[in-house]
């Protein structure tokens, strides 16, 4: 076998055998097939496509290049969540303690944040102290102690998928739909949970555009798990405009913890409930027709509520206490927000005339952001946890002409102007309220 | 400007300006572009293709990446000559001498084989003492006096190319009209000639299969080397049958001599006779009308018998004798061609029945002729000069069963079974005789 021949056959649209997809990528993590060959087998993919069972294979492959979590001495049920990315998407860090007070386990491997959307470890660097470079063994006493536990993908876990992420990022080879499902479902099935609830974005602050695309990665992610045994479910939740009010890594943190004091923002409440609930769900799950009962709402209904209630009783907010103190953050800081970074420089954004907001796009807060200093134009950047953009209306709303709609935050003021026309090239008004947003769009399983 | 831009924007179908050519070019040469950004790039433009805008310019960046000989101070007119290669063409080894001795001269830049296709350099390296990697000083002087010099591509002349050959060859990106022009025209226009006359061979032996990829190729060359300044013409040669009856390196060399003294294979002959005359009549061309008088075949039979006479008289012969000995070759070898190499192990390929040959596969003479020891399959492969076929019959020839179809030559004889399965899986013998081959397919300029 070559591995030359192995990208002439995919370039000319030959579906590849998981042996000739295991030479290829095993091949590359012993550095006998060169970063050159790989990328351009990943442009191939990119034109060519995989089939389900290629994905399916390429998965496996990427999985077992590194160590399945080894849970089973675990006894509670685990459910893994994920999602593809967004802007303002703090989900994670309210939903995790939230499933977690469920008694649900829920190990949670998260990435950096890359590009315009913000990334789960960059948020919780914020938080004074805070550790995501954990243990593995330290990541398993959480779990079992508190619930949950968040850290940074090591090395051992998918390295394919590691190695491969940032050739993609260079090559202009990120948007292959196989490539991105084989890499999140070799993750998230390295997790080793018995469920997986998957948060498919779809619009302009999303990695897919369009609903077609986000269907497709769904349907493909939810087949590549239960190949694996794990039963998934995705939802396809909107990322037109970004979730809640606050979009940067410590004006996020301060958005969770108000949240998980029961003062969360309603798109943000309305995806933490859906998805809590379906983790719920999964953990629950014994028969078919359960899955109706969920579609028709009443099951549905029956989980959110149980979800809220533990946000009313404060044991969400209570586990995720214990996790800030045993991942080594400072728990002061979930009481007293001024422990959480904060920016030198505060500019308001104003509303160019009267009317209602009729777009507030999720790609230009996200990049308008990014150049406040909160995301990364390359993985090698520095960040500025500080950074980042308090939306004080959202679409739907009325402003009077010179109102702040948002404000921006930054340590580091020499974009701003340019930050700040990013922005508001991505802020309509008209005379007439939009109709409201449906936030999930379909779900898929 | 940043790469990934630059292969995104390829790979989305955008056309690629100068600058931004310019850009990843020089950005590679300079390895501030990584081999693997470039070799996602070939595959995005092997996918999403060129225009003749963008053939032509990246043509002129990869040309402006080396030096352009400068010929200047050189009297005559200079016309160069190139393939794209074929099984047993040898025919710039008797044309190059037959051109000099009407009195125009020829630079000839070459390569090494690589794969099914063999090499001028290759070649000539079996002539004993014989060197290509002369210096530039060399080439001009032996030019200037003998009237032909060949040499190898050095690293000095277009740098981009030979980079770019390498990593197209292991990344299965070899096979893209736009890049297989730009190469070859970088090359051959930084021989800086007033004319050249291309030979693209079409069929299972050469690179374009057929011969609608044939005439791409060759309009786009044509029109590469006109925007430069640099009259061109494209013959379009036959290429589902290997040239003259030799293949390997010194058994090639051996079939050349026999041509120059006027033994030459009628094929062979052929194709020497055509393209000669069409660097004839550039060198002279004066007006449109010529290119009519050739068409109609009045004056390119003329040339023709001009060429035949530099044959006849001896004149060619004795180009090619100043050419071996000012270039280390021992002179005496084109005397006594027992000083070239010859195999140990010789073995008949016998007919397997009686009747016409109706198929003598080029690519599979190609192959066995590499199992042999005479190609390369990577770069770095030696090859041994003396191993090859000898072709007794060709498609057309009437052969009775036992009879010897070709002759085997090897120094390793570990693969000759291979090879002669490989080689009889070329041929087809049927109960009439085959319509005769058309040589010359079509004319582009």
């Amino acid at each position: 076998m070559r591995a030359v021949d192995i990208i002439r056959k995919k370039r000319d649209g030959g579906k590849l055998t998981k042996n000739e997809l295991s030479f290829f990528i095993d091949g590359y993590l012993r550095n006998e097939v060169p970063d050159y060959q790989m990328s351009s087998f990943l442009m191939a993919v990119y034109f060519s496509g995989m089939n389900d069972e290629e994905t399916v294979a390429l998965t496996e492959v990427m999985l077992s290049s590194g160590v399945v979590l080894d849970l089973k001495d675990i006894k509670s049920i685990k459910i893994g969540k994920h999602s593809t990315g967004g802007v303002g998407d703090k989900v994670s860090i309210i939903l995790a303690p939230v499933v977690a007070a469920a008694g649900i386990k829920v190990p949670k491997i998260s990435g950096r944040g890359l590009g315009h959307t913000g990334g789960t470890i960059d948020k919780l660097a914020s938080i004074p102290g805070l550790r995501t470079n954990i243990p593995l063994s330290k990541f398993r006493e959480n779990l079992e102690t508190i619930g949950f536990s968040i850290m940074e993908q090591t090395e051992e876990m998918a390295p394919a998928d590691k190695e491969l992420y940032a050739l993609r990022d260079a090559t202009a080879t990120i948007e292959s739909i196989s490539l991105v499902a084989s890499s999140i479902m070799s993750k998230k099935l390295s997790e080793g949970t018995d469920g997986l609830v998957l948060d498919v974005k779809t619009g302009s602050g999303a990695f897919m555009k369009n609903l077609e695309d986000a269907r497709k990665l769904a349907q493909l992610m939810v087949k590549i798990g239960n190949s694996e045994g794990v039963r998934t479910v995705a939802l396809i939740t909107d990322m037109n405009e970004p979730l809640g009010k606050a979009v940067g890594n410590s004006l996020e943190i301060k958005e969770c913890i108000l949240g998980l004091r029961g003062r969360c923002e309603p798109d943000l409440m309305e995806i933490v409930l859906t998805l809590s609930a379906w983790m719920l769900y999964l953990a629950d799950r014994i028969s078919e027709d359960m899955e109706t009962q969920m579609l028709n709402g009443h099951l549905l209904k029956r989980y959110k509520d149980e979800v809220v209630g533990y946000i009313n009783n404060g044991n969400a907010l209570k586990k995720f206490i214990e996790f800030v103190d045993a991942q080594h953050g400072n728990p002061e800081a979930v009481f007293n927000l001024s422990l959480l970074p904060s920016a030198k420089h505060i500019k308001p954004v104003k509303a160019p005339r009267d009317g209602f907001i009729t777009r507030l796009d999720a790609w230009a807060v996200g990049q308008a952001s990014v150049l406040l200093g909160a995301g990364r134009e390359t993985m090698v950047d520095d960040i500025d946890h500080a950074a980042g953009i308090i939306l004080n209306r959202k679409s739907g709303d009325h402003v009077t002409e010179g109102d702040a709609i948002a404000v921006l935050h930054t340590n580091d003021d020499s974009r701003i102007k340019e930050a700040e026309e990013i922005f508001l090239s991505g802020v309509e008004i008209g005379d007439r309220a939009p109709a409201p947003r449906k936030l999930i769009r379909e779900i898929v399983f």
